[in-house]
C-alpha cells in the first residue's frame, strides 16, 4: 500500500507514538489537574509545541480534540456582533468557513478573498481588504489543504494588525512542515492539528492564544482545580479546557514530536520528490496545480477523461495507492483553481523515491 | 498502588484497549467519513453503545472527545431563550453546572433542587419541580460522582416529559455499571463517556440524541461529505461531529466495550466490597456518605480531626492509595449533605478483598 493521504491523517506514524500511547493506558491515570501526581503529560506538549509555534507561554496553548476545535473557539470565543466584519479567504477549510457562516446568520460580515489560479492569496490583495474593511478578525490558512500553496503569514498578520483586527492562523496544514512563528508574526492565534505533520494521533490538535486576547470559552465544564467557581478559571489552559483531556493521545503527539527534534524533516527532499511527481503528471497529460514559491507536499491534479473519483478509486483498487478525491472540505477554492475538484496526493517525510514511481507508472497506465 | 479513583478515570483497562489503539495507529488511517474505506471503528463503535444505551439508532449517537463534550453540545444546541426554565439538581458535575450558569446569563432561569443527605434527589421532589416550573430543559445526573447514589432515571424523564419538557440524563457515572435505557425511559439526550465504567481510553465520550430532537451544533468544520454545504449536513451523526474523528481512542473503547461482554461486570461482588469498606470506615470513626438503594461504588468519607486533603496525602505518599479528595466538581452537593468536601474512594471491578483490607488498614493507622 502506498499512502498519500497525508494531508488529512498521517500515515505511518513513528512506533514511539503507538508505545507511548500504551504506556499512559497502562500507567496509573495522572491527569495533573485531577490528581495532582504523576508526569505531567499536558505540561510536557505544551512546552515542545510551544517551540514549534514560535510562542514563549506554553499556558497559552489549549488543547483539544482537533483543529476544527481550536478554530472554533477562536471564532467563537471573540466577542464578535452584527455589524462587524470578518476578513478570511476561499481556501479555507470548512472548519473555518462553516463557523464564518454561523457568523453571518448572526449579521457578522463575511468576505472571502480570491485564490490566484493555484490557491494563493495574494498579500497586496489581502492589504487591501484590511485596509477596505477593517475587520474585526481576519482569519487565514497558512497552507492551502487542496493545494499546497503557503500564505504569507508574516505579511498578512502585519496588514492584519495594521488594520486593527485580531488575526487567526490556521496551522493545520503547516505545523510540523513550515515553520511557524506566531509572536513574530504577532498573530493573535494559531490553530494546529497534532495528526498531520506532526505524526500524531487523530484526537489532538487544539489553539494558542495570545495573552492580550480575552476568549469566551467554547465549552465549560469541570477543570479539576477552581471547582467552586460558577464560571471557567480566567487563567490558561484551564479557562478553554473543560473536561477530562485526553492523555494517552497528547502522550503520542508528544512521543511525535520529540522523535522529529532526533529525525529532522529533509524538507527539500521531500519537496523535491513531491515535484517530480507533479512534473512526471504534466508529462502525461495531467492539469496540475502547481503552486510557485513556498509549499507543502501536496499535489492536486486531474486527468483528462476520467474524474477525480473513478482515478481514486482505480488507484485504491487496482495499485493500492491512497489519495484523496473530492473537495477535500474546502469548496470555495474551486472556482479560483478553474477546475471543479482535484485528485490530491499529499506526500509524508516516509515516501520513497520507489513509491512516487510507482504512483506515476500507475497514473500513467489509468490515463483512458 | 492500590487505584481507587476510577469514578475520575478508570484504570487498568484490560490490555486489549491500548493493542487496539496500536493496531489502529499502525494501520492505515480509516475514517470512513473521509476515506471511505478500511473498517468503519466509529460505526462499530456506535453499534455497541447503541447496546449499552439502550438506543436502536446508532447514528444517533455522535461522539466527542468526553462526557463534558456530549453535555455542552446537549445544552447548548437546543433553543433554550431568555424566559425559560431549566431544571437540575446539585448533584450536577460542573460540565453541567457550568453551561447552566452561562444559560443564566443569557436570562434562562436555572433551577437546581436539592439532593437529600446521600445525594440523591428525591423523585416526588423532582416530580413536583416538573410541575411547578414546566421547564424547558429538565438535566440529571444518573448517579452522584460525589457519593454513587443513583436516581430514578426513569420516574424523572417520566416527570419531565409529561410537563413537556426535554430531558437530558448524564450516564458519566453509570453507563457500564448501572443499565442505562434511553428508549425506554423516553429520555431525549444521554451523554456519557468511554474513560470511566466503559474501561475505554480518556478523549473519548459522547451523546445519544433521540431522532425528535434538533440540536443546533457546538462545533461545524468539515465532514468529509456534502463539503459543498454552508452548513453542518442535517443526517446524524455527521450533524455534530466536526473535525476529525478520533479513530485510535474509539478503537480502544470498542476493545473495551468487548471484552466486557465476554467478561460481565459482577455488580453484586464489587457493591459487597464497597460495602465493607465503607462499614469498616465507619467502625473506624469516619463520616461516611451512605447512598440507601440503588448506587455505583463510590464511597465518601471524612475522618475526625483531619481534612481531606491531608487524608488523600498521606493515603497517597505513606500508602501508595490513589483516591480523591476536595469537591469533585460537583460543588453545589455539599450543602445537602452536609460536609464541606470529601475524601472519594471509587472501586471499579479491578479492585480486590485484599486491597479494600489494605484500604482499611491505612485509614486505622491515620486517624489521630
Amino acid at each position: 500500500m502506498i499512502y498519500m493521504n497525508n494531508a488529512a491523517t498521517s500515515y505511518p506514524k513513528p512506533d514511539c507514538v503507538a508505545e507511548a500511547v500504551t504506556d499512559v493506558l497502562n500507567r496509573e491515570p495522572g491527569d495533573s489537574y485531577r490528581g495532582g501526581h504523576g508526569q505531567d503529560t499536558f505540561a510536557m506538549l505544551r512546552g515542545e509545541l510551544a517551540d514549534l509555534l514560535g510562542v514563549s507561554q506554553p499556558e497559552q496553548i489549549a488543547l483539544g480534540p482537533n483543529a476544527s476545535w481550536g478554530l472554533n473557539t477562536g471564532i467563537f470565543g471573540l466577542p464578535l456582533k452584527s455589524g462587524d466584519c470578518v476578513v478570511a479567504t476561499k481556501a479555507e477549510h470548512n472548519s473555518v468557513l462553516r463557523p464564518l457562516y454561523r457568523l453571518r446568520q448572526r449579521g457578522v460580515r463575511v468576505i472571502l478573498l480570491d485564490t490566484d489560479e493555484t490557491g494563493r492569496v495574494k498579500p497586496e490583495l489581502w492589504a487591501e481588504a484590511m485596509r477596505k474593511y477593517r475587520p474585526a478578525l481576519a482569519v487565514f490558512t497558512h497552507a492551502s489543504n487542496v493545494t499546497g500553496a503557503v500564505n504569507d503569514a508574516e505579511a498578512f498578520c502585519r496588514a492584519a494588525k495594521d488594520a486593527g483586527a485580531r488575526v487567526l492562523v490556521d496551522a493545520s496544514q503547516t505545523l510540523g512542515f513550515i515553520p511557524v512563528k506566531a509572536e513574530n508574526w504577532n498573530a493573535d492565534m494559531v490553530a494546529f492539528t497534532g495528526h498531520k505533520y506532526l505524526l500524531g494521533p487523530q484526537g489532538t490538535g487544539g489553539l494558542w492564544v495570545s495573552p492580550e486576547v480575552k476568549l469566551e470559552p467554547l465549552l465549560t465544564g469541570g477543570t479539576g482545580i477552581h471547582s467552586d467557581m460558577d464560571t471557567m478559571p480566567e487563567e490558561m489552559p484551564l479557562h478553554l479546557e473543560a473536561g477530562t483531556g485526553n492523555e494517552p493521545s497528547c502522550a503520542g503527539l508528544l512521543a511525535a514530536i520529540r522523535w522529529q527534534k532526533d529525525n529532522p524533516l529533509k524538507r527539500s527532499e521531500i519537496l523535491s520528490r513531491a515535484d517530480r511527481l507533479s512534473g512526471a503528471l504534466e508529462r502525461l497529460g495531467a492539469k496540475v496545480i502547481l503552486p510557485q514559491g513556498e509549499r507543502t507536499p501536496v499535489i492536486s491534479f486531474l486527468l483528462p477523461g476520467i474524474t477525480p473519483e473513478e482515478t481514486g478509486y482505480i488507484l485504491r483498487e487496482s495499485c493500492d495507492i491512497v489519495c484523496r478525491t473530492g473537495l477535500h472540505c474546502a469548496p470555495k477554492i474551486f472556482p479560483c483553481l478553474g477546475v471543479p475538484q482535484t485528485v490530491r496526493l499529499s506526500l509524508s517525510r516516509f515516501n520513497t523515491d520507489d513509491e512516487v514511481n510507482e504512483v506515476i507508472e500507475a497514473v500513467e497506465a489509468i490515463i483512458p
